[in-house]
């Protein structure tokens, strides 16, 4: 590849439109952009993406891990002609802007939500994953329907994380020859000089790794070294590449090389001599020469076009010569799931036996693993634990490793729980529908937290198969038993938390968690076994919450997920022994029972009589839908599962004293539910 | 070091002591301590520590990272003479027993808990950061009060996780020469073979991290091999070392080297064979020859109780001479702060300017860094947002870097959130005192959710100083901004979180969270500048929840939070406009305020008016507390922080129509508190 005065000019325009956006908004980063610009000028000039349909399944993606540098992504976007007009970018970090302050998924072009540093990267090798399955599971001899890269910048933030560490060490294991890494090498963070912190040898840790290491070491000019390390890259097939590229942060301002021109937007006087220097009027501010526009059109809107084209001719072909095959791809990129599909799901009635849920669910696991060929997962090293893995499953391996080979949909993911969250979401945000699962304890998704955020945020609809769900762990003790954990995903937006309480209720949950298409789950299950209860349904548990027994008259609701529902019906039971009547509430979902009508909730959270909820878990999430709440407010305690019920009170016995108290306490008193509300 | 038959049979009696407790619990990890337990008997028999004072604060420490092999730990602990009975491994994993399933930090001889993959370590590094700086500040030529070592075994696992990655690279800046770790390199996992995962070349990665790298072939039997490579470990002054020790997991059973042996107990043939092969009487459990007793006593628990013994006489020589740094130590051994030491917190008063909380909160690290010593903590490369640093702070850095001291208390984390939680517990468990504390933005603190759990479950009281702590982060956007973050904070247990609203209530945070002994505390701080507020004092705030405007026959009580406290001022003059009296409750943590007396909750939240929440955050935290709330149950917003505030109808005008609504759905309603409970 050879660079003339107009890939500079390009170079200069995108330097100058990035700080532009920051400076009009006075908010930003400055620092990044005018340092990566030249990477991000040799990358996008090859990129294989059509600005038009941006989510054109053969694309190469670019992923900005470093998502403070947005402001270059936008100029990006903008300069190539995906839907972002300048008027767009003056808006950069405004309200209701589609430039905000870290990219998100949502926008034409984004493919993923960055700014959480480490994410990004993880995002990417979860694309790279994706994208050799796709390869192996769709490729055929004449019919390459995609052999797309990945890029991605990074920079020392995101290599400090330990999330990017997880996820790097899986990628090189799992030879992601289509990741190319481009570590912006500029020494400075914002406590200053990196080696106040972070002075280990970046290129030998990713050599740890099984990685490609390249080097360029004028990052700043130097585009045909930068052009000559991908095109390297490129040719690493079986090593995911990492390029360290020296850089000068804040690259042509006044300060640059300093920690202060990281995040705070130029001054007047900085644009200014800024422009002067890179042959732009000093004047003028969010420029595109019309060349630069022209360059972005013949080498990446207009091939990306073509080949867009070309590959829809070429899978129009497939469909004829592989009808099976090319139908099934043709769905999954409608991002609709098989029709009938969940007639797979298993249901039960209270004859058949009592059963751990995550055992339940690795039947729900063997039973649609067939039909759905997107649905793509693992385990962080707990697969005899989690239940996670099919039992005809072959593992996502190389090749040449003797484990399984790419078209494998079983990730052992190693004791990595951020990193596999992470990594899930860029599976999902690869697109072709993929359905990214995976398992650890319940109080180990916590390690994730910062993922399973962005799974929210981002609207990408992962399952967390979260096993061992509370105190019920028993032996392994409080380090090892949820007490918080629910009530923390419970108030994230946008996530749907199951806790079901038998076979019919955890067939509802990955109903709903397969069947949505912009909010992930997690799926809290347990380890040991519960029985299969009267009065309980797929159909019913969609709703998030329903009654499993009605009496009338009720002196008391109990309402309870997992293992607590049958607790409750074997209270109700001592309770009707003493001639109080008790209804019982399953209440697998909060998020699906909040999205019903509100006569509907009425009548399952109904007035009249008071609401106690009986959970082995924090209180804390249950005042929005009971009047009492008996549950654990502390750490939880090693012992045999049973024994620490017992400890706890939650027994039969245990809750019915408890709900006693409630009802002699709301006697006389006119009780509303708590869902009638002012607000 | 030379070993000899009755350190073979020391080794064979670990072995045995520690499967006989699993097998009889039936729960359990025999496969680590069968395969670490020749290296544990090495590190041991030359351990500089007291059993009859676990506490002492010269000795060196053990850190079972690997927690899930407890069972060595407590063999050890109990044929060293710390108070462990034999009955009390008897009682392995059973309720109420002082061996549970994973080591908890209360236990004598216990250093941390651990369990949870990867803590171990980073708590290491802490405990050597900590050991470094007690070093650097009390040693004196003739007076070494502390030239310990920080020992810690791990696993594959802990070198999996993040956390770790993030610690180890810091430890390698540091050049803690002062920390040993021991990786048993038994190539299995719960998955299988760790290749299936985990291929990287580790040695390699800690290298390139700046440690010593030392590989012993043969871990199962080479004592000569381990030791050799300790006191090589001993002579790496200058960096940290792993030791890299081949082993075969489940040495001596009959599945030896597979993953079976794990995490199930040995069955009965399997335990018989392996006594018989130790030269144990294959029918006898729970047994401990007196020669091994004796050779722990001659090389463990006499050495160390001399070692001790002339430490007291030399502190007692060194407080003569060095009175004043004498007293200081003696007081922080006490565990107590200088007497009123809190009355260099800073008080404020409504004439006092707008101030945000985080510039607060460096206003009271400046007042208080000189009275206490023991406060050490940094950033993790946020100081410039965070505020976190003193003016005169002196860096914790080793001193070859030009940065700083070992005697410096200001530790720049680099950009590893859940790596510095992590060692600030380490740090906290060190002893001393130490008070150690981490910055980072409020949302952030959720990557080290980990962390922040073993913080709260062993009562660190360690302090995580959070800023950004809403929407008021403004252009940074919903990748930045929390909703969920607190009421995932206030749903576990022993935690406080404070969110203070002015200049007293900052102090107040401080107050309580540095005089507290057993538990942590989060404090989250505003970017945006707050006024000193009318009402409130650092007396009143310390309870968590008091009034800050009373009014006689009120309609509402609104109850806020920090920002949103002065909201709800500024909302009761634009209802007071209206006829509508309202009263304002500041409710700055929680935690604090359940700690009240009943008759003082009552008078906070009080009988008679509805009570509605004003937090720009999750509503879910306040359903125990208030019958409406006015909350953000979606994800942020990026703009200008006021615009996005307005965006979300947080203003005077919005907060009171939403009260309005309130007050009327009320109305001649008998309106009891939430506290108001039957159980």
């Amino acid at each position: 590849m050879s660079f003339g005065d107009i890939d500079r000019l390009a170079v200069s325009t995108i330097r100058l439109l990035s700080v532009d956006q920051v400076s009009k908004a006075n908010s930003g980063h400055p620092g990044a952009p005018l340092g990566m610009a030249p990477a991000a000028h040799v990358v996008w000039t090859q990129l294989n993406a059509n600005p038009k349909n941006p989510d054109w399944i053969a694309r190469d993606r670019f992923v900005l891990s470093n998502g403070h540098a947005c402001a270059l992504l936008y100029s990006l976007l903008h300069i190539s002609g995906y839907d972002f007009s300048m008027d767009d970018l003056k808006n950069f970090r405004q309200l209701g802007s589609k430039c905000p302050g870290h990219p998100e998924f949502e926008l034409p072009g984004v493919e993923v939500t960055t700014g959480p540093l480490g994410q990004g990267i993880c995002n990417a090798v979860g694309m790279a994953i994706a994208q050799k399955n796709f390869a192996a599971t769709y490729n055929k001899p004449g019919f390459t329907l995609s052999d797309s890269y990945v890029y991605t910048f990074l920079g020392d933030g995101c290599l400090q994380e330990g999330v990017s560490s997880e996820a790097s060490s899986l990628a090189g294991h799992l030879q992601l020859g289509n990741l190319i890494a481009i570590y912006d090498d500029n020494k400075i963070t914002i406590d200053g000089a990196t080696s106040v912190s972070f002075d280990e040898d970046v290129a030998k840790r990713y050599e740890a790794y099984g990685w490609e290491v390249l080097h360029v070491q004028n990052g700043n000019d130097d585009l045909e070294a930068i052009a000559a390390a991908i095109a390297k890259a490129k040719l690493s097939k079986d090593k995911p590449t990492l390029i360290k590229m020296t850089t000068t942060i804040g690259y042509g301002s006044l300060h640059a090389g300093s920690h202060s021109v990281h995040g705070s937007p130029l001054k007047e006087d900085d644009l200014k001599q800024m422009r002067k220097a890179f042959g732009f009027d000093p004047e003028k501010s969010f420029v595109v020469p019309q060349e630069v526009y022209d360059l972005y059109q013949a080498k990446l809107a207009k091939p990306g076009a073509k080949a867009n084209q070309d590959w829809d001719a070429c899978f129009a072909k497939y469909q004829q010569k592989y009808p099976e095959l090319g139908a099934d791809l043709a769905r999954r990129l409608s991002g609709e799931l098989p029709a009938n599909w969940c007639s797979k799901l298993p249901t039960y009635t209270p004859a058949d036996s009592a059963v751990a849920t995550r055992k339940l669910s690795e039947i729900v696991f063997q039973n649609i693993y067939d039909e759905l060929p997107e649905m793509i997962g693992g385990s962080a090293d707990l697969t005899p634990s989690n239940l996670t893995r099919w039992k005809e499953a072959v593992d996502f391996q190389p090749p040449s490793s003797g484990f399984g080979d790419y078209s494998g949909r079983y990730i052992r993911y190693g004791i990595r729980e951020h990193g596999m969250a992470a990594i899930m979401n860029g599976i999902s945000a690869f697109g072709a529908n993929y359905k990214a699962y995976g398992g650890t304890f319940l109080n180990f998704v916590s390690y994730a937290a910062g993922a399973v955020r962005l799974s929210a945020l981002s609207g990408h609809p992962v399952i967390y198969v979260a096993t061992h769900d509370s105190i019920g762990v028993g032996e392994d003790g409080p380090t090892h038993q949820p007490i918080e954990t629910l009530a923390h995903f419970r108030a994230m937006p946008n996530l749907h938390v199951w806790r079901p309480a038998d076979g019919n209720e955890t067939s509802a949950a990955y109903k709903v968690a397969l069947e949505s298409k912009h909010t992930p789950s997690v799926i809290a299950l347990s380890r040991q076994n519960l029985p299969q209860l009267e009065g309980s349904s797929v159909e019913k548990a969609v709703r998030g919450g329903y009654v499993l027994q009605e009496v009338n008259n009720a002196d008391i609701t109990l309402v309870g997920t997992g293992s607590e529902v049958s607790l409750a019906v074997d209270a109700a039971k001592v309770l009707a022994d003493k001639g109080i009547k008790a209804r019982i509430v399953s209440m697998p979902d909060f998020l699906a029972f909040d999205q019903q009508p509100q006569d509907y909730k009425l009548s399952v959270l109904a007035d009249g009589a008071p609401i106690m909820s009986v959970e082995v878990l924090t209180t804390k999430s249950w005042g929005k839908y009971a009047h009492e709440s008996f549950g654990i407010d502390s750490f939880g305690a090693s012992g045999k599962a049973p024994e620490v019920y017992k400890h706890f009170g939650f027994t039969p016995e245990g809750v019915a004293s408890k709900a006693e108290k409630v009802v002699s306490f709301y006697k006389g008193k006119d009780v509303c539910s708590p869902l009638n509300k002012a607000i």
